[in-house]
């Protein structure tokens, strides 16, 4: 199989990694690097726990180890030896070079602890481009002092000037249950007072977060959000892209992205085939799923047109996140694609010329890179 | 593979297509042709786009272009204009009789542009039979003066001296979720007068529908229900036929037909095997899955009894869909069945059997077809 | 294959089933018989149906016939012959050695015509240990005289002294939908009060379910769940176990099994990564799925962190069950890890140590059975 013009292809054609957060810039103690490879927790790991004893842990073992000079499958203890040898600078050149990715579309709303744009670009690993993050536009409309709505929209267009696509995390702030029509200007004045008297830092108003999400619609740049697996934050049957249909047929030309979407991978194929202007990618749940990884790639070859999928890592953090979801993404896609012409489903040049159009294509497209 | 008695006795059974509607008359402009290789999808398909580049694109390049005389995966273009160069009956004989269906089982509630039951009968490639839907039904009899549940029966009762079951389209008027008791004779007259002054040709009063539903119990017909995958006027998480639980437990023995089901096919396996008269197929899913079909004809092929399973195509327009059910079903039916012969986990004799009950044998008990 | 490291450990190793139930200890009707092989039909099966002509029923004539004298694959009718020769202490024996399982942990609140536990040690087939009821502790409560609260506790804790575990069918008695708080003590009494009027002998009462759970999280041993697949009592989509995530916030340390999972498996996955102290197994899925149950374990193994995994067979009735859940949880899971090891995903070494952590090493570390 790995003779094969398609399979050699998957290897060498460099992506667009469309959602992605910065690396780690400072070494970390053993648990909290294990908490960070356990996305759904959000309280330490139990003791009799360890995240290498996941499929996450173990395609780390298989795949990055040889990374370190190690031998696949070494263990846990020796591979921290061995990462922990390395610096986070040294790490990331490593890895995030390794991954053969072009452009890393970054999501810089949660940056705590982790490289930001500039360190980004000056690991010399592609090009940097950014996505803003309405939450955090809103967290910082909220500071301002005068009209929400004015703040919101002045942030909002300054900081769109150089990003490339907006990012909603209402999947944590609610879910999608629920009215997501825009509101009136009363109601938005009314709760964004109601907010800054409270004192709280976090957006978590309804009424602001449908706010937000019109106006990232009026500003026409793609917009993204997180659908499904994440962090136990948010109820994960609320975060069905299915409640999404009502908004979703107000939202015209506006690309918008549904990323990482386990288990929910279905129904997000089904809603990019039924609007010209939904996307789908697999995001951190390939990541998530190692050796597992190939059947939910098949999964999203499913109803959704080919045009109409892209790939992401969702790394943040650990460097091996950056890495591993474009390896995992390679031999997960082989073998779907592999199996596809092996059958005489599909002929080879057509299965390379869907992996261009997910691999890079389809993102060059809808953000405009070229 | 190809050679055992499995395989050989999948690629000869002739089908029973238990739910189908009529395919094209005249020819169509292309765009218009590759809307009708999207489902769900409610709105010209976007200039980006094309259907070409689908499951569904793929699957009919490999599989009906040989029938056009070219070869397999012959590219858009290609097969466009070998298309364009026959007439519509031509294609509609070409692939209707490459089905190899004894029995087509005709929805004609929806049928504009495409062929009627004289038409279809007209092509002789199997013996046509009728499917009333009861929204149309609904739709006729609010036309009628006098007392709507008079005229409503009569028409059921007329229609179905000539039809083997009935069908209902609740799915894209509303959903499953909610009361579906029998309402009150007085409901019903009162429902009736508000649809009649409003001049609103469609059905969506849930009275109305609840009552269809229970009219066409007593009838005692196989009563037929869209689940699931089909055009965005549905919203698909309000399809998932575990809501239909209730119903169910009211619907004695008449066979509830569960059709298509994507992605809910698991939980229509579990009613299948909960109640006796409950019954699934894949439908319209297993074309638009091409290459993915056959993990879904396994996932089918999980709780459902396998006296309750069967098989249709829901082909639509153009006559590539009639056929290409019936070969992606056979393909892939094949590949999990052989999976099963080759482990030992099943008997290659049991296999022709269970083959034999989902393409023939479950319709034609059900429909009283013989 | 079969003649790996891999394969040889997984044939031989020794199991905790850590739900199951009594076996049969009169023979039966056929009829009978067959209505145990399906589980979620409440009435007698129909007519043209046999609940051999499922997977499950594939499944027992490849695996169990055998183990009568029969070859693999038997006819229905020479398989029931056989069958019948035999003692059912003779079947239970035979089948229940043949499970090679070292601790059967034994659900005692359903227990209708199968074996008790005096009857299970007596079989001499592995340790038996006793798992509580809670509904069936809150029955035995309402019928005694004076305060409820008193009597359940008392009860409970007087079991809990011998007893390994507790067990809720909260999903079959209303569904996880909904407040799951700890109700207050007034609250509790006026609930009790109502149901001891109302002769009622089954809890169906919200507060006393949820009484009895903040009790059980009090005695602090492992709680086992009914998820998904059952009989139709439960409404399946009640029983999804996200609707359990705000309970689960609240139940610190004490372990929460979560058994079955179909078709919510991958759901039930991302809690046991999300909390520390949830669990989950695929139970009596794997029974029913036969041929098909590879790919549901395929997909236990994907977000679950490989320490929160079990098996169990959730075996009730004929001794088939007991046997054919470990005898297609063996097969399965060769077949799946010997995927990741053939794809070098996996070491070999891994493999094999998962194997003992969800045979045997999770269980005995939970239930603290040595």
């Amino acid at each position: 199989m790995t003779s094969s013009a398609l399979a050699e292809h998957i290897e060498t054609v460099a992506l667009v990694d469309h959602h992605v957060h910065g690396c780690l810039l400072r070494p970390i103690e053993r648990r909290r690097f294990e908490n960070l490879l356990n996305e759904a927790n959000v309280e330490p790991l139990a003791d009799f726990d360890t995240a290498f004893d996941t499929q996450l842990g173990f395609a780390m073992r298989a795949h990055c180890a040889p990374l370190l000079g190690l031998p696949r499958h070494s263990d846990a203890d020796a591979y921290w030896r061995a990462r922990s040898a390395l610096s986070e600078d040294d790490l990331a050149r490593r890895f995030l070079s390794s991954a053969n990715v072009s452009d890393w579309l970054v999501d810089t709303g949660f940056a705590a602890g982790v490289a930001d744009l500039d360190a980004m670009a000056g690991l010399s690993v592609g090009r940097v481009h950014e996505i803003v993050r309405l939450e955090s536009v809103a967290e910082q409309a909220v500071q301002a002092s005068g009209d929400y709505t004015a703040a919101f929209t002045e942030i909002l267009h300054e900081r769109a000037a150089t990003t490339v696509a907006t990012k909603s995390i209402l999947a944590y702030r609610g879910g999608f249950i629920g009215d997501l029509s825009e509101p009136a200007p009363g109601e938005v004045a009314a709760a964004a007072a109601r907010w800054r008297d409270s004192g709280e830092p976090r957006l978590t108003d309804r009424v602001l977060l449908r706010f937000g999400l019109h106006e990232a619609l009026r500003l026409g740049k793609p917009l993204q959000f997180h659908v499904g697996f994440g962090d136990r934050d948010c109820d994960l049957h609320t975060t069905n892209p299915l409640y999404l249909a009502d908004f979703l047929r107000r939202t015209g030309d506006v690309p918008i992205m549904l990323l990482h979407c386990y288990p929910y991978e279905r129904e997000a194929g089904y809603l990019a085939q039924a609007f010209n202007n939904v996307y789908l990618d697999g995001g951190l749940a390939i990541n998530y799923l190692g050796a597992r990884s190939s059947q939910f790639i098949g999964r999203l070859l499913e109803m959704a047109p080919f045009r109409k999928i892209l790939y992401s890592s969702d790394g943040f953090g650990p460097a091996e996140l950056h890495y591993l979801g474009a390896r995992l993404w390679r031999s997960g896609i082989r073998e779907v694609l592999h199996g596809f012409v092996d059958a005489d489903e599909w002929s080879e040049a057509d299965a390379i010329r869907v992996v261009d159009l997910i691999a890079r294509d389809n993102a060059r497209r809808v953000y405009s890179l070229d």
